[in-house]
């Protein structure tokens, strides 16, 4: 099933379902009216909400309305948890490369995760609000779960079992303000502001077969100002699956229901032509391709961006349909107009 | 006033209004059911919460009962957000120079601040689970504190002004998994536990002239098997103060209410006498301890929490009353009983 919050002045919205091809929607009201409830309580309360689903597909909803991306907030408004991996190990490998660093070999088995802030996330289509251009506005393209109570110390297999919905993220960053944080070893305080998500969240047998192993078998498309600069394979060159994710964050202590996991940013290889490397599938955040024109021409040319610069993530099933509908931000001052 | 959360064996508890001397409580069933739905809305219900309060502390209230700590959940049960700061520089000197490391100029100006897990806080009285002994399990006493919504950017007196309570902390750390999480630079996943709040949090006028200029000027007690090993003063040298920390935190992004934001250890400098250092006011968490012994002796003696051991944090006014309850924990295994 797919499911969405919509804006009703409140903070947590409302909880709407959504058909299959997002075209229509449907109050839950009779059954929860946050997402949250619904994750809390989801053995007993899911088979109602896919009730109202299966009836929307079928047209039998009586008080179906025309769903609306742009009325969207994230699918979780706000939520206990927001745990962000560093899944996708190329993405790692090639922002160090451009600055001449190793990735150390505890990398590749141990998976990179930040706790990152999750009580204002922000809906598909708000504005990135930031208070200077300055501090290196970039986009990061993720794929994210949502999950159910994970108990402490639990396997990836275990943790698997525990996901309740996939949804697509933009983990905004600051690129400007990363390396002093970094320095201090504390994670991300600043440097990464609110997240936005996508309009809706998607239980995992609406990917189909492209749901395996922990994985989504998907491209991931990034517009840049109209410009599409990032088809990405989310499946083969993760790293780390979302139930090694889960796991890990799980290692020391019990992770409850409505945690948000990260993917991290979607990265793909490059290919060495003619003895110069080429990324034909692009990128995902405006780091990489900086770190790209970096190990090409040894400096990167590509700006961060800039206040009115619109960015836009969306993933399609084989059919060419949007499974999750877009994320369509632009990037704003504060106060000014959205 | 001051306010409880207690098990109802929902996800959230009740919330319970306690009288000052902590001796009777009385449900704000009428007003709100949680602590962040009075968060949420604090304009409109905290003055009703407040006249539950008045009442009960003038015998006035009809259904007054008992209040018993054990029977606490964390007073938010989970939130929306954990921020922990650390803003005593001088636990930072401490455990620095016992390794032979400096601390970065910065640092006496730009607050170290780490995100931590709030999907599952642990109640005052809830055992510390931990799957190994071997982790270096370690008690952190600290004051934190409870915001309502603090606009992004925003200085920090207006940070201050948005301080909502105030709670004692014991933000469990797992000191032999820290080194690696430092290493990797992306903050603490899994050397930090669940974090245990005191039983009830309280509003800034129940400190009275103790909270001054967003610090709290009492001293904070740790007792450690049974042995007093803290008194360290919570007030003089906290380099940042909450205002301080609260204004890192919304740099960049907007915070919103609910959000509990941690002290960092409370810690004391030291006295040279002698030519030797000592320590009068103790420790509030074992890795200064340690640190202590290896600038005295070249090497730390005390070891770290092992399975059975119990830790009570407390803090008094200066009539000797108690004023958030005391934490009182002891370590287990996992499945053990509490």
């Amino acid at each position: 099933m797919k499911l969405a919050t919509y804006k009703d002045g409140s903070r947590d919205g409302q909880l709407v379902v959504v058909s299959r091809a997002l075209t229509q929607a449907h109050y839950a009201t009779h059954v929860a009216n946050r997402l949250q409830q619904v994750l809390d309580d989801w053995n007993f309360l899911s088979p109602q909400v896919q009730d109202i689903y299966d009836a929307l597909n079928a047209g039998r909803a009586r008080h179906a309305f025309a769903f609306e991306p742009d009325r969207c907030m994230a699918p979780l408004p706000r939520a206990y948890q927001w745990a962000d991996g560093s899944a996708y190990i190329n993405h790692v490998e090639l922002v160090r490369k451009a600055r001449g660093a190793e990735v150390p070999e505890t990398f590749y088995t141990d998976p990179l995760m930040y706790q990152g802030g999750s009580d204002d996330f922000i809906g598909p289509t708000d504005p990135i609000v930031c208070v200077s251009e300055d501090f290196g506005i970039d986009f990061e393209a993720e794929v994210a779960v949502v999950t159910g109570d994970i108990p402490m110390g639990c396997n990836a297999e275990r943790a698997l079992d525990g996901i309740r919905l996939v949804l697509l993220a933009n983990d905004v960053s600051l690129r400007n303000l990363i390396p002093a944080e970094l320095a201090k070893g504390f994670g991300f305080v600043q440097s990464k502001p609110a997240t936005a998500f996508s309009p809706v969240a998607i239980t995992p047998d609406e990917l189909g077969d492209a749901w395996s192993k922990g994985r989504v078998h998907l491209s991931l498309h990034c517009t840049w100002n109209g410009r599409r600069v990032g088809m990405c394979e989310a499946g083969p060159e993760m790293t780390f699956h979302f139930g090694q994710l889960t796991a890990h964050l799980a290692k020391t202590r019990n992770v409850r229901a409505g945690s948000v996991i990260g993917s991290g940013t979607v990265s793909n290889r490059g290919v060495e032509k003619k003895g110069q490397m080429h990324w034909p599938n692009g990128y995902s955040c405006i780091a990489e391709k900086r770190a790209m024109e970096m190990l090409q021409d040894g400096q990167p040319s590509t700006e961060f961006m800039k206040y009115g610069d619109t960015i836009r993530i969306e993933m399609k099933n084989a059919a060419g349909q949007s499974l999750f509908g877009a994320i369509e931000q632009t990037v704003a001052a504060p106060g000014a107009q959205a």
